[in-house]
Parts: structure tokens; C-alpha cells; sequence
């Protein structure tokens, strides 16, 4: 570790994307890393997470706490890793830390605030559960669920992005909190099937056939509770299909971050009508319950409750094919990358 | 009263408004009424409401509970009238009542319960009230603040449309509610020197410069309720200026029903970085508090700490014109029109 500066590769913005990324929008460098001064560390990266929101990175929007990025900027995104050497009373070599990593393979870090990093503690799981299930992945569906919706026994739980990383959790939390019926909506019969093996009572191709009606059939009573990861259209067909007092848990919108037109909401008036309400929540203004839920998630693990469907590509050079697979939906569970050879 | 048929003088659609009605959209009709039958009241129009989302009426859609309407169709619309003939136990004549009159001189009615008729009891304050601040028009105000917002004192509240017929009562009910600090939009001088008066904080101008930066001048820590009458652009300025747990009351949308395209509300996402959210209500869901927030919204009246801005046309040939005149931005309060001449 002493004795020589780590070489660190880089994966940044080429150019801007339109629409969903393309492979001459990324572009890998290299650069010694510095070593740490005081008060940092020198993390040596495992996993990085790939998700749909890195294309609005690229297109050079702040999102969240995050700053806007430049072209030839290193593009942000969480991952886990080992510390190797640290200069805080707080960290010691060879615990595991999430956080915002960008696309590295090793980070020099004072870890801010608006980094946003966590130890990870449930070592005797997988590490890279740490940015799916374990991490803000996981905790975006819990929080949502739990503290923003204070779903309540009962209650019906539709999810879209069922499949995908946020959602496969949500669908598995809500049944654990005893939600019922727990409808997921997926694009094609094999997210669908997932689905189902994973505890909702129906599942809802979105390429099959209306998907306002489908709601409808299988909600008739229509929606207490809409988990959404992916607004558009799809936000639009549950907003025709409110229980009374229903609650909208808006968390992502992925069928909008690719678009050259921002998408408008032409029936958000709905709400009016049924007494519902569209609910935004932010992890991170919730930070003081995330290590309790972390608990409770990984106990949900480990009793086989909670399946974390996680899919690791291999290779660092992997990154913007990773990305990119996202967009053309056939993704299921959480994307990651494993970054160091030979993690488990 | 007896001893032949009463003469009704009814308003219809003639044609199809594009955009904000015309006179060339309306039609002056007469017909007989027929006497009363078992369970049917006859009522005298006192005075009929009119409202912005007449005009969504008129282009055929299916507002609430009403049915749309065709074209040679009496308009929507409620009213307050004095019972003249009755065959209903629980009815008495000489009683006033507001309900759905529809644009007619005369009504003939079995009082079904989607025509949401209820007894004015303020009779010692104007009728016409029972169609403004004692109708549903100030029960909405009411109904946003306190058993949907449930605002607290202290907080801040801004309201859009604020000089007309809802949002001067919002105005008021929130100073007496101790909201602070209260501001009010509108548009021109007028209103603004009007919205002062009432007690506004500070009145923005839409026309005048920035909307959303007016908001951010006039609340730099966020806006912590709104209430929502006008939708469109408005709601989206509002958006960018939303304090953590901010709510956002949905009560309607006057810019947007006049519109030919539908208006898309394209920054609904900001409501998650504040876990803020915005809430639909509709005070025909909240009818069982209805009569003790009359009897409170009188009492503030009979105290002074609500002024009732009524806007009183004389003459039911006035009613096109009066629907038309919301058009333009220029009234101010409720605007009604005086169907029996010589009320008060």
C-alpha cells in the first residue's frame, strides 16, 4: 500500500447522451491517486451500482445533493469498498464503507457529508448487498414504504420498476408488513414471473395490453398505496384507478430521465376527487432511521423473507455496458459491477 | 302558486366553447314546470353561483358527480331559492336551501343526493352567502386549511387566486387560523391593494414580474401550505419553492380549463426532495363536517374577522356574461347573480 501511489482508473462523460447512453458517451482514464492526507482515507472500490438515474448525471443535471457534472467530469455513482489505509479515529483498514465512490477503482476520500458514507455491517452477507437490498437501494423501498407510507396490514401495494432494483424490494417488503393484494408492473413474462415468485398476487405485463384497465382488473377497489419508480404514462394510468385516500409514493421516474421532452403530468387533478395524495420522500432527509432498517432488512435476509435479486457483471471496463442494459429494459433486480476480481 | 303551471326561464348549451365561453355558446330558454309530485319540491331561484369550471361543464366533460352535458342542455350550476311548494316531510316553504338549481329561474326537484342541497340557516346574514363564503365555495376554503391541511398556526401559507371567490376566504380563514405569514396571488394592482386589506402578508402580482421569484422574495424559507385554485404554470413556480414537509392543497385548476391543449405538470418530482406532498380533497367527501364549518365561517363573519367579497349582478339574462367576465381575470370575491329581484 505504502511506498508508491495507487493508480486509479476512471470512467467519465465523453460526451453528453440523448436519450439513453451510448457507448461514445463514456470514455476511461487514469490517474495516480494521491495519498491520503489527514483526515482521509484510501478505499480500494468492490462494487460499484449502476442505475437509470446516472443518465441525468451525464446530461449534466444536478440531481439531489449531487453537483451538475462537466464533460470529462468522473460520473457519479455509490459503491462499496475496503478501506486500505485511513487518517480518521473513525475508520479503520479493512472495514467495508458505501458511499459515493463515482465510477473509480479506488478512492481518496475526507468522506463529506454529501458523500454520504456508511459502514456496512452485515459482513456475513454478500458486500455488494451494501448497494442494492442493504443500501439506499433497499432502504428507498423501506423508507417509502415505512415511513413515508406507514403502509398499513391490508392495504393494497402497487409497484412499477417491479423488477428492477427499488421495486423487487418493495414488493417483498410490503408482503413482509402483511399488504395485501401486492401487485407489481413489469415489461415481458419473465419479469412477470419473477414477480411472482417473489410474493405478488398479480403481475402486470406493461407491454401487454392496456394498463389501465389492467390495474383496474386487478384492483377494483383500485390503489391504496402506488410505490412509483418510473412516472409517465404509468403514473398517469394508476392516477385513473385511486382508492379513496389513496397515497402516491413518488421515488423515481425512470421512463422519464431518458427523454429529450420533459414529460408532463396532464392528470394529477385526480387526486382531488378520491382525497389522495402524491407523497415525495428522500432517503437521505432520513438518515437517522437507516442503520435500524438495515437491521431489519438483513434479518429479513437471513430468515429468507427478503430475496435480494442482485446482478453482478464482472469487470470495471464493464461499466457503460451495465448502464446501458438498463435502458433497454431487460434488466431484473439490482445492477451492479464488481469492480475488485474475486469478491464474493 | 297554485292553480297553474309556474313559467321556468332556463340557460343551455347552444354550442361548444373553444377555449373561454362566448355569447354565441349560450341559449335563452322557457318551458312550463310541472307541479311538484310526491317527494318533490318546487323552489324560486334567489340567486345562482357562478364558477370557472362552468366552462368545463359546458365543453361536455363530467365534472365530479355531475353528468357531462350535451349540447341543448341546461347548465350546471348551484343555487339558493326559496322553497315555494313542498311535498317532502323534512321541507318546509318559505325555508331557503341551496343545491344544484342548474341555470334556471325555477326548479322542480326531488332533492337527490347527488344534488347536495342543504338548508342556509344564517338567515340573518344575506342569502347570496349561501353560494360565497357559506356555501360550498367557502366551505372549500375551510375544508383545504383545516380538514385536509390541518395548517397549524405559525406556518406559512400562500394561495393562488387569491382575490376570487375561494381564495379571498382562504386569505382570511388562515390569518384567523394564526397562519403567518399569509400571501396571496393575483392579478393586477387592484386585486393585490384588495388582498392587503384582507389581511395578505404581501400580494404578488403575477403580471408583474417573476412569479417564481416573487415567491422566493416573499418567502425565502419555503412555502409551507398552498392552496391550489389555479394549476398551470402557477403550480409549477410554487414547486420550486417548497419548504421540508411542505403540502400542497389541490382545490382547483382555473388556468387550466380553459385551455385547449391539456396542461402537463412537468416538476411533480420536486416534491421529493422536500418529502413534501401534494393533496387532493373534495368537499363533497367532507359533508359531515359541513354545517359546523358554516356555523364557524358565520361567526367569524358576524365578528368582522371575515369579510365576505360578493360580486352581485342583477338580472338572469346577466348569467352569460357574468361566467364570461371570470375570464378575464378582472372580478374579484364570488361572483353571483341576483335571479329574483329585490333580494337582499
Amino acid at each position: 500500500m505504502s511506498g508508491g501511489q495507487q493508480v486509479c482508473r476512471h470512467w467519465c462523460i465523453a460526451a453528453r447522451p440523448r436519450g439513453a447512453p451510448r457507448t461514445e458517451d463514456f470514455c476511461l482514464e487514469q490517474s495516480e491517486l494521491p495519498e491520503p492526507g489527514a483526515g482521509e482515507v484510501l478505499l480500494e472500490t468492490l462494487y460499484l451500482s449502476v442505475a437509470p438515474v446516472m443518465a441525468m448525471y451525464m446530461s449534466g443535471e444536478a440531481v439531489a445533493d449531487l453537483p451538475a457534472l462537466d464533460i470529462g467530469d468522473v460520473i457519479h455513482g455509490r459503491g462499496v469498498g475496503r478501506v486500505l489505509e485511513s487518517r480518521r479515529d473513525d475508520v479503520q483498514p479493512g472495514e467495508l464503507w458505501h458511499g459515493q465512490f463515482g465510477w473509480r477503482t479506488h478512492r481518496v476520500t475526507a468522506m463529506t457529508p454529501a458523500e454520504r458514507f456508511y459502514r456496512f455491517t452485515a459482513t456475513d452477507l454478500p458486500a455488494h448487498l451494501a448497494l442494492g437490498a442493504l443500501g439506499m437501494t433497499g432502504y428507498s423501498a423501506y423508507c417509502g414504504l415505512v415511513i413515508a407510507g406507514r403502509v398499513k396490514p391490508g392495504s393494497s401495494v402497487l409497484v412499477s420498476g417491479a423488477a428492477g432494483g427499488v421495486g423487487h424490494v418493495v414488493v417483498q417488503v410490503a408482503r413482509a408488513l402483511g399488504c395485501s393484494p401486492v401487485v407489481g408492473i413489469a415489461g415481458g413474462e419473465e419479469k412477470c414471473e419473477l414477480l411472482r415468485k417473489l410474493g405478488c398476487d398479480v403481475a402486470i405485463d406493461y407491454r401487454a395490453g392496456s394498463l389501465e384497465q389492467d390495474i383496474r382488473m386487478a384492483l377494483p377497489d383500485g390503489v391504496d398505496f402506488y410505490f412509483d419508480n418510473v412516472g409517465g404514462e404509468t403514473l398517469m394510468a394508476v392516477l385513473e384507478n385511486l382508492s379513496h385516500r389513496a397515497t402516491v409514493l413518488l421515488c423515481g421516474s425512470i421512463s422519464e430521465y431518458t427523454r429529450e421532452q420533459p414529460f408532463g403530468l396532464t392528470n394529477y387533478t385526480r387526486l382531488r376527487r378520491h382525497d389522495a395524495v402524491m407523497r415525495g420522500f428522500y432517503v437521505y432527509n432520513h438518515t437517522a432511521e437507516f442503520a435500524s432498517a438495515q437491521a431489519q432488512l438483513a434479518n429479513w435476509i437471513r430468515e429468507d423473507r427478503l430475496q435480494p435479486v442482485q446482478n453482478v457483471v464482472d469487470g470495471f471496463e464493464q461499466m457503460p455496458a451495465a448502464l446501458m442494459g438498463l435502458y433497454t429494459g431487460r434488466n431484473s433486480g439490482k445492477q451492479v459491477v464488481r469492480v475488485k476480481a474475486g469478491e464474493t
